[in-house]
């Protein structure tokens, strides 16, 4: 196979603008390390931007929607039409990532990869038809590599316009009926453990809803292991629209040096996919927030990653990431604006 | 003792509003309890404000400055003259909880109450004067009757200042080099407890620092023991002026009907004295972080107290407080804005 685009090198992190935050940090009128994992915020999104202060006033929320054809084994609570039904609710702003979006001042775009009944065009909504829907995962794979292929870009593409506006910073989301089946899926894959271990309630089923899930997964991970050579395999035979796009979005944003706040479990495989694609994307990724889907954990730590929140949000949207999103804005405000002992005249504790 | 100020009734909470706001929650487009703990804070924000949609726009943010003449043995990592330093930075706009007030819009307001070389006027700062410090609580009563009386009305005069201005939400802070002492020491009296179990670094003290302020918090504890009869002779014996200032504020903004934001260690430690001296405050309190102090949460515990943000923090100033606020004020925003499943024609999960 050819170089891919998702292979090509991400941005190198800033080590003099890195080195000139922590220095900056220590002469704040504060005792050193006394905000916490906010000073290493701070730091890190300074090696990112190449700035000793960096800012994220520019915020770019891309919300990723997908059917899923492993409904029909029944592993969701809710009717899948409501995958289109909510595709509306984002442009109409009564989502609670509408909400979220207006209140933080970011760009919120909508992407409709595909729904189980194709729908007429929203205002606001960006049609790619990449199918009706993924197939069963249960019986055949949920995509061909073309719709994979597409669906990568599609992520790049949403990349591509947030940077055409000076996006600081990037939040997927994802909206799909029956997609914490597929994401469980994956990370089963990722990780090599049963789907007993990672398969959870989703927006809401019972303990009898769950084991049946982890079967339809577990049987899945039968079917498909022998034509699973990779990640790229992995999404065809497991995946999901918009897990795919969320991948791809990922990868361009570390080509592109854009930080991403990463949401809850289904980003989060997303992420992990990422970082099997092109490791060097793992240092563009924050993580915004533990959910309370139980494969969330795992995933997070096979990424090293420690998030901000805990707060039992099982949401999706992004809508755990836009919640984090006021703590590193507020990170780089004081990194940026604090005195320093110097400057408003306080002494520094004895050396 | 006659019936004192803060042992009048706290405002009941307003049961109609809060079924209300519990039944708008389960109307909302997604799946319920998805959005975790923001959803109870939403349901309790309509009960203490007594309205279906809560709004937490108006911040008030007081920070209480004192001095400790504990400071004496030793137990800080800071000069004293440091508390009088940072006051002029509050009010110039440096120091971290000045950022916070600026980003977030609040009122802030600054108290000393007295520091161990009186300061010459600051513009901008409310000078008391309740004494040069308190006194060494290693060797003496902190205080006399009467400056805790002074303090505690201190805290409820910037309660009513908040009031006045049609304010939504409360937070205190404090500054004093040495607080963290008196803290401890007054968490060891309510808990029962040893130094060993709650002294901890403050703003840096090593390991050997750290078994030293614990002797010096036992020997204290020892010396003033039999006098120590409830939590007023506990402030008296082992307070400083900002802690007790903080207790009077969470004491008058239950009874005036104000909601709490409570910071960290010191601040928790004076809620729990509100909550003995008159328990029905306990539901005006919510609590931001579990900081880094070892003693907080035991006293968090104490109270029954589950906060939203652990981050490491350890700075006081009401900054934990501070940058807990937005997610208060998004959980506000989600409930009152998102659309219900009526509204946008989302289809509810079957029944």
């Amino acid at each position: 196979m050819k170089l891919q685009w998702w292979q090509g090198p991400c941005q190198p992190l800033d080590h003099v603008a890195r080195t000139k935050a922590e220095s900056r940090q220590q002469q704040l009128t504060k005792p050193a390390g006394s905000l916490g994992r906010l000073e290493k915020l701070a730091i890190h999104l300074a090696a990112l931007q190449g700035r000793e202060r960096p800012s994220l006033d520019k915020l770019w929320i891309a919300i990723f929607a997908g059917d899923h054809g492993v409904v029909v084994e029944g592993v969701s609570a809710y009717p899948q039409a409501v995958t289109g039904q909510m595709l509306a609710n984002f442009v109409s702003g009564g989502a609670a990532i509408s909400v979220l979006a207006r209140e933080l001042d970011a760009a919120l775009e909508v992407i409709d990869l595909g729904t189980a009944e194709p729908l007429p065009p929203l205002p606001g909504v960006r049609h790619l038809y990449v199918g009706a829907g993924t197939q069963n995962l249960a019986r055949e794979p949920a995509m061909t590599l073309s719709q994979l292929l597409i669906c990568l870009e599609a992520g790049r593409d949403s990349l591509l316009r947030a940077r055409a506006v000076g996006c600081d910073l990037f939040v997927g989301g994802e909206m799909g009926i029956g997609n914490t089946t597929a994401a469980a899926a994956l990370a089963c894959w990722l990780l090599g453990c049963p789907a007993s271990e990672l398969a959870g309630p989703g927006t809401g089923l019972d303990g009898a809803g769950v084991a049946h899930k982890a079967r339809v997964i577990d049987a899945a991970l039968a079917l498909h292991h022998a034509q699973i050579d990779g990640p790229l395999q992995a999404l065809v035979h497991l995946g999901g629209f918009e897990i795919a796009a969320l991948t791809g979005a990922y990868l361009a944003a570390a080509q592109q040096g854009i930080a991403v706040l990463v949401d809850g479990f289904i980003c989060s495989v997303a992420a992990l996919l990422a970082v099997r694609l092109n490791p060097g994307c793992r240092d563009w990724l924050l993580f915004a927030h533990h959910g309370a889907e139980p494969g969330h954990v795992r995933v997070l730590q096979a990424l090293g990653a420690e998030p901000l929140l805990e707060l039992g949000l099982r949401l999706g949207e992004g809508s755990g990431a836009a919640l984090a999103v006021p703590l590193l804005r507020l990170a780089c405000s004081l990194h940026g604006q604090m005195a320093t002992f110097a400057e408003a005249a306080v002494a520094q504790r004895p050396q």
